[in-house]
Parts: C-alpha cells; structure tokens; sequence
C-alpha cells in the first residue's frame, strides 16, 4: 500500500497564497473541516502546536503572578447587556441558546464569544475590599463568535484561546498590567514563534467593545498581509460602574476597580504558518515543534541500519526526536517531514554507519551537513538555536523591507496597490479619514505604534494637522 | 483589618454532610456559584486542582500513545440522532442553540454532552485503510448536560472533564484499549489522589447510551456513598454501523471499526473532599496539592524571622513550598492552612531558630514533629510519601470497612438501611431485580466487579439462580 501514498506537491505561495495555506493545514494535517459549518477540528499535529503555545503562555503568565480560573460558557442576555458599548459590539455576533433539556429558557444565553461580563458579575461579590486585589485572572477555553466567513485557525465559529481578565485598586496599575501582558505577548511571540510583531495602540475605530484603550501586536504574513496576533485591553471603570464591582480602601471610601482584559488565540497557528512556511509546506521554529529532529534511516532493511536508528534516537532523547521506520521510501520520508516543518532531520544508512557520521538537514535553509556521530548532540543542539534565531532574523528582515512610508495620498493608494505590507503615515486623530482611506484602498489602521516617528506635518489623508504615526494595512 | 477576619468552624460532618461538604468548597475557596443555574466558577485553589490532575493524567494517556485533539462544541441535531440508544440517552438532557449572529438557524445544534457523534463524523472520512488505525484521541474540553438538581463538582449544568475516542480494527484491540484505561483511571485514582476504587463492569441498565458495555472504576465517600469516578466503553461496532465508518483491510475487504470511549471528570475533586476531608477542612494527598508545604513563621516581626522563613523556603524549592508571612495571627494562618488541605506545615520562630529547627505539622493526623533544620529537606520528603500512602491505607481500611454482605433480601435491606457502604450480593442478572432493588431501598448496581466471589447461590432478590456478585450502594 506503501507505494500507493505519495506526497503530492501544494500550490506554490507565489501562485496562490491563499491555497497555499489551505493545502498547507491539510496536507500537515493541522485540522481538517467538520460537519458543523464555520467550526474546524484541531488535528492531533495541530492541538500538539496549540498545547506548545499554552504551556510556555501559561508558565510566562504564572510568573507574572496570573492564576487561572474557569467560569461558564454561557452568558444570561441579561447579564451580556450590563455594558452598552460591549453587547452592541457582540450582541450581533453570538449563538443563542433557548432550550435547555425538553423546556425552553425563561432567559435566552449566549455561549460566551468573551467573559467581561461573567468576570465582572464574579467580581462584584468577590471584591469587597482592598485587601482583595489585585485579582489577576485567567482562563483557558473556547469561545464563539458567529462568524459569516471563516478561514482554518484565522477565523472561525469557535476558536481557542485564554482571556485574562484582572481587576486593580488604581488606574495606573491597570494600565501597568495592560502593558505588561502586551509584552508577554510580544515576548512570546518573537522567542518562541520567532514571529517579530510591531507593539501600538489601537484607534478607537478599532479597539474593543467596551474598552478604554486597546494594545496590539500587529505581525506581517507572508503575502504583505497584517495579522492581530494578540490584544490587551484598559477598560478604566467602565465595567466596575456598570457592573458596580466596588471595594473599601485603606481610607474606608468605597471605590469602582479598574480593570483588564488580553487574549491570544488559535490564530497563532495560522501566523506561524504565514510568516515561516514554504513551498515545500510548514517550517515550524524549534522551540515551538512538537518533533525537534525526526531521524530517517536510509536502506533500513539492511541489517543494523534500524538499530543505530534506534540507538542514535536513545542518543539524542534531550530533543523532542522520533524515528520515521515506516515502510514508505526515504524520498516520501522526506517530503513527509518537510511538509510537517520539523526542523531538522537525520539521515542515516549504511555508509554513514560505517563513517560514524550522519547527514543533517535544515528544515529552513535546506542546508545539508555531515557530522560525526559523537558530536551529533552538541550539533544539534547549536543547530536548533541557530534555527531559531535564523527564522527570527530573516522574519524581520522581511517584515521590515516590506514597510513603506507614504507623506501624501497618492504616495499611500500607490503603496497599498502595488506594494505588499504595512505602510507608515501621518493622521490627524479623526475616524472620518480612517473610513476614507478603508473605503478608498481596503487598508486599516493596524496600530499606532508605540515607536512614534515624525514623518510629515500632516495627515496623509486629509491635509489637516497630524497627530499620530500610523502602521495601516491591510489584515486578516 | 487582620484582626476582624476569622476562619469559621465549618459545619461537622456527623451533623450534617451535605453542609460539610458544600462548607468546604466555599470556605476552601475551591468554587463559588455563578448567576447561570446550574453552572458553577472554579476559583483558583479549585482550578488548581483540576490542573494537577490534568497533567498527571494526561501524561499517563500519552504513555499508552493517546493524542490529543479539539472538535467542535456544537452537534447538528441530525448527527446527534443517528445513533438510536445514543440519542434517547442524551437528547432529554442537552442545551440546543437555536440561533445564530440575529438569525435563526436552520437546523439547530446542541451543546455537546459528550463526542461519540463528532468523532464518528469525523473518523468517518478519516479512516480509510486498516494503515489508518488505530486512531487513539483524546479532548479536554467541557460539556454540558441539563441537569435538575445540581451539586458542587459532583453534578453541574457544565462540567469540565476529557473524552477519549479510539477507533480499531478488531473487536479484541477495542477490549484491550477500553480496559487499559480503565487501569489507567485506577491507578491515577488509587497513586495520585490516594482514592482506592473497585473496578468492575455496569449491568445493562447503568451502561453509556449506545454502549455495547461499561466499565467503571467506583469510589467511596466518607458518608457511605459511593461515586462513579471514571468510566470506560466499549462500543463494538456499533456506532461504526450507525455512521458508515468503514476500512479497507490487508485482504482488501471492507470493514467495520470497533470504537471505545472513556472519561474522567471535575467530578473528581467532589471524590478527593469526600474521601479525605475532615472536620477542619480539605485533606489533599501530597501529589495533588498545589502547595505542599506552607511554611508559616512565628512573631513574625522578630528580627530575623521572615529571613529565616524565606532562607527556608529556598531550601525547600524540590517542594511546592510557600511561606505564610502575612499580616493574620499564627493561629489564624494555621486554621486557613488546615481549610485548604496543605499536606505540611513548617512553622519556625525565634525559639527554633536559636535551636537550629522547625516544628512539622502533617495535616492528615495532626501530628507534630520537631527536625533539625539540617534534616528538613531529607524529613518532608519522606513524609510527604508516607502522607500520600497512609491516606491511601487509610481510605482502604474505611472502604473495606464499609462493605457488608448480603445473601438475602432481609439482610440486604438491613444493610442499606443500617449500615453505610457497599453491599455485596448476588443477582441473577435480570433488569426486573435492579428495578425492584432500586425502588425497595434507594440503592443501585454499582459495578459488577472484576474479582467475583460465590456468595450464594441465589440472587438476593428473586431466588433464582445467580449469575453475578454486584456491588450495590447509594450513589451520588
């Protein structure tokens, strides 16, 4: 049956990005789509990136003194429509449930697409006096947005992810908690995904239902397009005076909290797959990858070829490392581990057996490298952080040759049209320019970053005094 | 503030256990109810247990070559129904989704109360040749089932929990995979939580809807009740035929997969209060306490004290080690440590810093040792071991303590009503008894166990010849 399977090849990015990706999460088997139209099912290699991101997330946010929690999935309307800016950001985007068991409800529910409300409804018994915060937060779950067009892990019915939701006794404390998990974020994502995101705050176009102020990290995929990659929010007491979560402080004043939210979600995956793979399918960094090294034997019926296979493996169990002893052909081997992305490979036959050597391959560069077995583990450990860092590097460089600055409007229409990426411009605070320039070229605000340049006097759209850099472009 | 906070006794277990217990979740700090009925919030010392358990349990699945994956939350009522047993099982209990963003859906779904349909779904596509299985998946994940009356952990609305589903090539493999897991339910319950359990299988009428049979691993709570802790199936093939999922052999033919499923749930925390709490508090085994140790320090504002405390705790970092050094009375500090189940408390003041030790309290029997602080590391950790196996021994000697056995049916309804526990007896297998027994005395079929015994001849109840001794008992 073995000769039957071949690795068929996938569209090239250069053909067709978005098939591209589609073959991609396919053909590594990433997800595969499900009878429950908009919702996707997380493959075993899929669900193993998702649990690499949540371990190193969860161990970062714990340091920082994050705790986690787990509240209900459904959210009374009642209760949804406490924050006026908040249910009429999410009200039109919710699955309502109205049966429960053979009765109707006597109030509808939605499955929670965010839990401020049910943070806060907590709160505000669980918060009585200053001695009670800060609360810091978190949980790990899934949620639904009803999503009309949905794309596997960038956009879809239901998704993954974790919300931290946190209240404070003061207003800089928020902010301070806000920041710091935008740079966990940032952190996380350019170590350990080597994805190098840009740090800004959104326009209030963009920002959360309910928010004060929204923080982003913006990254740049592949095909010049931008991709939020995780948010955190500053809701003030916005929530804590519609909610009326309230606490004694030291003085015996009764005082509103001020409070927090930041979430990342499954479309890490998709940004991984967007910045770092290939024409030849996923190239995943190693400290992300499920398999770090996958040894692939070479003639491996002869005699002694699978043993030191087997041996070289025991030798190398300080990676995440597997032998590939199927009965497919090492050409099929090969092409297989590519399409996976596992960063390196180890090839092993008779000849090398007899040179005390194996060839090692680069999943990122392709590079071939022939070692001595009894260096093997200091190679690859030196190989694995050079492949990290290699990733990072070339990410950013290519992110960074892909920004444009544009001082007047017909410098940002011809940059939007026949440039790929973000784009740097002057604007003048108002949201009449951002709906011009989104109705006239399709790009959005992505941020205002938090490293301000002065490009130009001027807003790039309507002439009129600016007052932030803006990175716009357009995004998924 | 300090001094007007004081830990309230909690209701004595003699007096009332349903108080007892619903004390120590809330005065534990391990939930609080939620305004959706039925449903409750896991505060952090609660979700940190069901992390612990997670993670234990999860690295066992994968040692037996368990992956995990995510499908969706939602099941189309046409997929839930394809499987007759399946569905009249489940259909009285689920929460359906009517609507969608604003507008009505056109078939309605309901909250998963369980997978089996998904996974077949998607294991129908799946699985084409016999290279294709075993398929070995799990999910962690929470459903939903509409419940009337609800309880702490032991029975809510949503519960969080993991669902394993396999799909084999023979009837046997699915055997051997359904009882592996039950042995892996055991021993997590029987080495981790120090809980020991009777393993054995349901009669008909206690078996999962569709299943062709269950096992179950049964536990006993400190009030003579018992609790399904974990539960394996095995479906033949059953659902296979229901969804069509078919697969090409080595002969070329096609066939039917055999399927298993099996589960363990947040009801496992309920088990570990019941088991081992006491009148002061949750009792935790050591390899399931978030803390460990809690070192607490004495006239804490003695020069040299809190240093003292810190220097110790660095030197107990192989535990999962606190210190205490809040503001509250050592008094106050040792009840909170008792509520929350530490297993070990340090306490260390002036006077036993002069004389080079600490005092070591175990929170299992209150007993109090006196170790020179250049032994501390070597004595926790032993004791932390005996505390894990003498909870274990403990909880066996009150369970063997608590099976009576009855060869007829005086004697049976003697023992449900005078004695709490298990009740061993024979039964002719026929669903008329278990009916009548379930009516006469309250009491149901917990399992019929693996190790059988010849007790009588006879079923307890009807006379006629027995087929199976079946443990029976009040049940959560």
């Amino acid at each position: 049956m073995a000769a039957d399977k071949k690795v068929e090849a996938i569209t090239s990015m250069e053909e067709d990005f978005a098939q591209w990706y589609t073959d991609i999460v396919k053909k590594a088997e990433l997800m595969d789509y499900s009878s429950v139209k908009g919702c996707m099912i997380f493959k075993p290699a899929g669900y193993a990136l998702w649990e690499n991101m949540q371990q190193e997330l969860d161990r970062r946010f714990k340091e920082t003194g994050v705790q986690n929690v787990y509240m209900p999935m459904f959210i009374p309307e009642s209760l949804l429509e406490k924050e006026k800016d908040h249910v009429e950001g999410f009200a039109p985007e919710v699955a309502w449930v109205t049966q429960g068991g053979l009765q109707p409800l006597q109030e509808k529910m939605c499955v929670r697409p965010t839990s401020e409300t049910l943070f806060c409804d907590f709160y505000k018994n669980d918060i009585q006096s200053y001695r009670d915060l800060p609360k810091v937060y978190n949980q790990w779950c899934s949620v639904v947005r009803w999503e009309k067009e949905t794309r596997p892990f960038l956009r879809s019915r239901e998704f993954l992810w974790q919300e931290g939701h946190t209240a404070h006794a003061t207003a800089e404390e928020a902010e301070e908690r806000t920041l710091q998990m935008l740079d966990v974020y940032a952190d996380f994502c350019e170590e350990f995904l080597a994805i190098p995101v840009i740090k800004g705050k959104k326009t209030d176009k963009e920002k959360f239902a309910g928010a004060q102020a929204t923080y982003t990290i913006e990254a740049l995929m592949h095909d010049g397009k931008a991709l939020q990659s995780g948010t955190s929010h500053n809701f003030g007491d916005g929530f804590a005076k519609a909610f009326g979560i309230q606490y004694t402080d030291k003085d015996n004043k009764l005082k509103y909290v001020y409070q927090t939210s930041w979430g990342a979600t499954t479309r890490l995956i998709g940004a991984v797959i967007m910045v770092h793979g290939d024409d030849n399918g996923l190239v995943l960094p190693p400290k992300l990858a499920p398999v770090q090294v996958m040894i692939v034997p070479i003639m491996q019926k002869k005699e002694g070829v699978l043993d030191k296979a087997f041996e070289l493996k025991e030798a190398l169990l300080k990676f995440r490392v597997k032998v590939d002893d199927t009965d497919k052909s090492p050409g099929f081997k090969f092409a297989e581990q590519e399409m996976r992305g596992i960063p390196v490979r180890v090839e092993i036959g008779p000849k090398d057996i007899q040179a005390n050597q194996a060839v090692i391959v680069r999943r990122d560069t392709g590079e071939k490298i022939i070692v001595s077995l009894n260096e093997i583990v200091a190679k690859i450990t030196e190989l694995l952080q050079t492949i990290q860092t290699d990733m990072f590097e070339r990410a950013k460089e290519r992110r960074d040759s892909s920004i444009s600055t544009a001082v007047n409007y017909e410098e940002f229409q011809d940059a939007v049209k026949n440039r790929q990426g973000f784009i740097k411009a002057m604007w003048c605070g108002n949201q009449a320019c951002e709906d011009k320039i989104k109705e006239d070229t399709t790009a959005t605000s992505r941020c205002m970053p938090f490293e301000q340049e002065q490009l130009s006097e001027v807003c790039v759209c309507c002439g009129k005094a600016a007052k932030h850099m803006v990175y716009w472009g357009k995004a998924y």
